[in-house]
């Protein structure tokens, strides 16, 4: 299947304006609600129909059409379509929604598909599920197929091991060009447009020992043996390899492929770089997300419970948090009662802080993926943060310094805020700056905690910077 | 150069485990200041040992050790190393880092080493100098290259023409394969290992006609004619086709590159899987450093003046809007130093309807990202957010009213805050899910503008359900 990958087939709005290029019928429409007519194609059962229609469409409107089907038809998706068709879909979706479908469908269904997958994409789909969904559909596998994509799934996420593909091309160091060549041309039908970039080479047991360029092989007379002109001792990844390293060695050469081998050194797969890109999008999509407070990834097409609840998660840590910060205003009521005008500025030193704060911790963050900063540089980081926070503070606390005065009329009362929030953002920025390094050193993830920390510690501090400034100033506010 | 990359190469931690695979010296160590040996090398004007320490070290390491460098010593990077050496430094580096080396460096020293990236590369670290630096540095390249570069610069970011490959193999459709083949060993030694997946077909005009792919060359005999064993009419990118489209392109087919054409057809470029992916993940970047009110890329090896002023140009826009938003607070002094325990809640109130907007806000980029929402769907998006605002809005309101309750003894307290924090979270949530649409619809960035607004929405809102349902029920609390 897919031989011939390149060939009359149409890509989506692709180069309209370009005359060789062949242009597809829904080109230059913009669906309005694809997910009407794929929802009418599913009941009547039509599998050719969904399957085209599904080709016709971009990847972005397949995925929007399949988010706004309804329960009953999004049961059914997966079962109207044939197991390579339903595959394909699966390959185009993000693994939130294609688990959705999988977890939505028959669990014979969703096995026959997902064996049409290779095992990498398998195994993150699986990891997607409810356990007892997961079971379900592995039982329906046959077992060797359950076993394998059981085994990918239990390399740590963003490992070789786990991003690897499974299928590529190794021959025998003892095999001769022309073996290799007439091979090529016998399995070149099965074998994927992808797998073919290099051509590894392996000793009896299995091991790396070189590597071919297709195109070495291409100017090679046919009885040269590979082990004459192979590349020795070639790169090679360890199944274990986290995805960092994993980068560094895509950015440091210009392969396209990076072989990947087990601890007795025998070939396991190969990591794409592309595979290896993607992996690193993930990554940092899902740190943004941490960040915002969503702990799983979240589709408004998922069960209601399922989101709440993993909002909650974090909002009701962070409503403690909060609840603790503002225990700092209840102890300080009397100079709040002294001084109406204060409660007016609390809520702006608080935000603002947070503001100033977040700042910091998105530069720790994106220094942090950069590995341009380590968890040990927390000195450094406060170093620069500091004279940013002294600078921003000031224009921040003059500001709201000559608001209030112009407000109540009251210098005193412009210096307790405006000095308050210049201070506060001093310590938000060292706070935001250094947390994000802290908790990386002590293997907690910093997406997750920097926000909350930081807008508890910031909140307190902005808090009890102005009351407690108000209540020894209290004779010029009063 | 560069024609047998896999041959001996090691990749700093790369396969400790793995027995067929070399290592380097410095893969066990975590080096702590790298940046000094790097100072003392650039003093002595090593130009070999300061490209051998790049070499053996980490990118992410490389970058760590640039990043602390003093002035002196960054001015002089470039100088010292060779101007192939120095390109390879830039292709290890993001652009803000490479361009802070190019700005520092003479103009005829960043002019050489520019000249040795490929023109893609050049447009975009151009496009992170200032223009008068930008200008001096052009000036000293050799007018057709700066030409190219300013040609290729003025595609809009993220668009094919803007991520292509300039370097690309093409024939004349009436050429045979053994031309082909003959013109590739010739050539062998020049062809970038990463141009020659697919080889491009080509008219008199230069417009794309068909593709070869390295395994067909090889397995047709050499009196063939392109012509004749091409794929014909291939898929193909316009030059302003932009990201989504190209990523579109690459989910739906298995292409490892995919070239592109201009107005006329005529092939211009390729684009790689891994650049596509690249500049995604460049793009998620900096939508989540924008939300975090950065707008610049900042690295803290800047100038101070620059960081403090990217920032400030958010905080005070967002100042502004806080101030906006405690006026509220101001026009309900009187009820609130009736009952001043209400102070103790509003921020509470302010950071809570933040927290759950800024989650719907997350799910909305991403959903917008995927193409799973377009910025038509905002009845869609309202009604999903709605359920869950009320579910959360439930817990969390009956969480505060408890709190209130039990603190100062008056239910009536409880009721206030905790339906004003009920309340008030379905509106963050409705606000946080639909204004990025809203403003993505008017062609505005959600990224930057989402968390302001979405901010003084719901604290106005908040600060006011609050503090008029106080006033209403003032003689139960008072």
């Amino acid at each position: 299947a897919g031989s011939l990958p390149l060939a009359g087939l149409a890509a989506g709005r692709a180069a309209a304006a370009a005359p060789p290029v062949s242009e597809s019928a829904v080109s230059e429409e913009d669906p309005e609600s694809p997910w009407k007519d794929l929802a009418d194609l599913i009941d009547t059962g039509d599998s050719e129909g969904v399957a085209g229609f599904i080709d016709e469409l971009d990847a972005s409107d397949v995925a929007r059409a399949i988010e706004r089907l309804g329960r009953e038809h999004r049961e059914k998706v997966l079962a109207v379509l044939e197991p390579s068709a339903g595959a394909e879909l699966l390959e185009q979706l993000v693994d939130a929604q294609g688990g959705e479908l999988l977890e939505a469908a028959e669990p014979q269904v969703a096995a026959a598909v997902l064996q049409e997958l290779d095992v990498a994409d398998q195994a993150d789909l699986i990891a997607t599920l409810e356990p007892e969904d997961a079971k379900s559909i592995l039982a329906e596998m046959p077992a060797e197929a359950a076993r394998e994509a059981e085994f990918v799934g239990n390399y740590a996420p963003d490992t070789a091991g786990r991003m690897m593909d499974t299928e590529f091309l190794a021959f025998p160091q003892d095999s001769d060009a022309g073996r290799v060549v007439s091979d090529l041309r016998r399995r070149a039908d099965e074998v994927e447009d992808d797998a073919v970039q290099y051509i590894y080479v392996v000793d009896r047991e299995g091991r790396l020992t070189g590597v071919l360029r297709l195109r070495d092989l291409l100017l090679s007379p046919s009885w040269r043996v590979l082990e004459t002109f192979m590349i020795r001792m070639p790169l090679a990844l360890h199944v274990d390899q986290a995805l960092d390293d994993i980068l560094d060695v895509f950015d440091g050469h210009a392969f396209l492929a990076v072989p990947v081998v087990d601890g007795e050194g025998v070939l396991r797969g190969v990591v794409h770089r592309g595979d290896a890109q993607e992996a690193l999008s993930e990554r940092s999509e899902r740190e943004h997300r941490r960040s915002q407070g969503l702990i799983h990834e979240e589709l408004r097409s998922m069960r209601l419970l399922d989101r709440s609840r993993s909002r909650l998660a974090w909002l009701s840590v962070n409503i403690l948090l909060n609840i603790l910060a503002a225990s700092i205003i209840a102890s300080h009521q009397d100079t709040l009662s002294a001084v109406i005008a204060l409660a007016v500025f609390l809520p702006i030193i608080s935000d603002m802080s947070g503001c100033s704060g977040n700042q910091a911790v998105a530069v720790s963050m994106r220094e942090l993926a950069l590995g341009i900063t380590k968890p040990t540089d927390i000195l450094y980081v406060w170093r620069k943060e500091v004279v940013v926070g002294v600078l921003n503070g000031s224009v921040l606390g003059a500001i709201v310094a000559v608001v209030a005065w112009l407000w109540k009329g009251n210098p005193w009362l412009g210096l307790v805020v405006g000095a308050a929030l210049a201070l506060n953002t001093v310590i938000a920025v060292s706070v935001g700056g250094t947390v994000p390094l802290i908790l990386k050193r002590f293997g907690r993830d910093p997406a997750l905690a920097s926000g909350p920390i930081l807008t508890t510690v910031t909140d307190m501090c902005g808090f009890f910077l102005v009351l407690s400034m108000a209540s020894t100033l209290m004779r010029h506010l009063a």
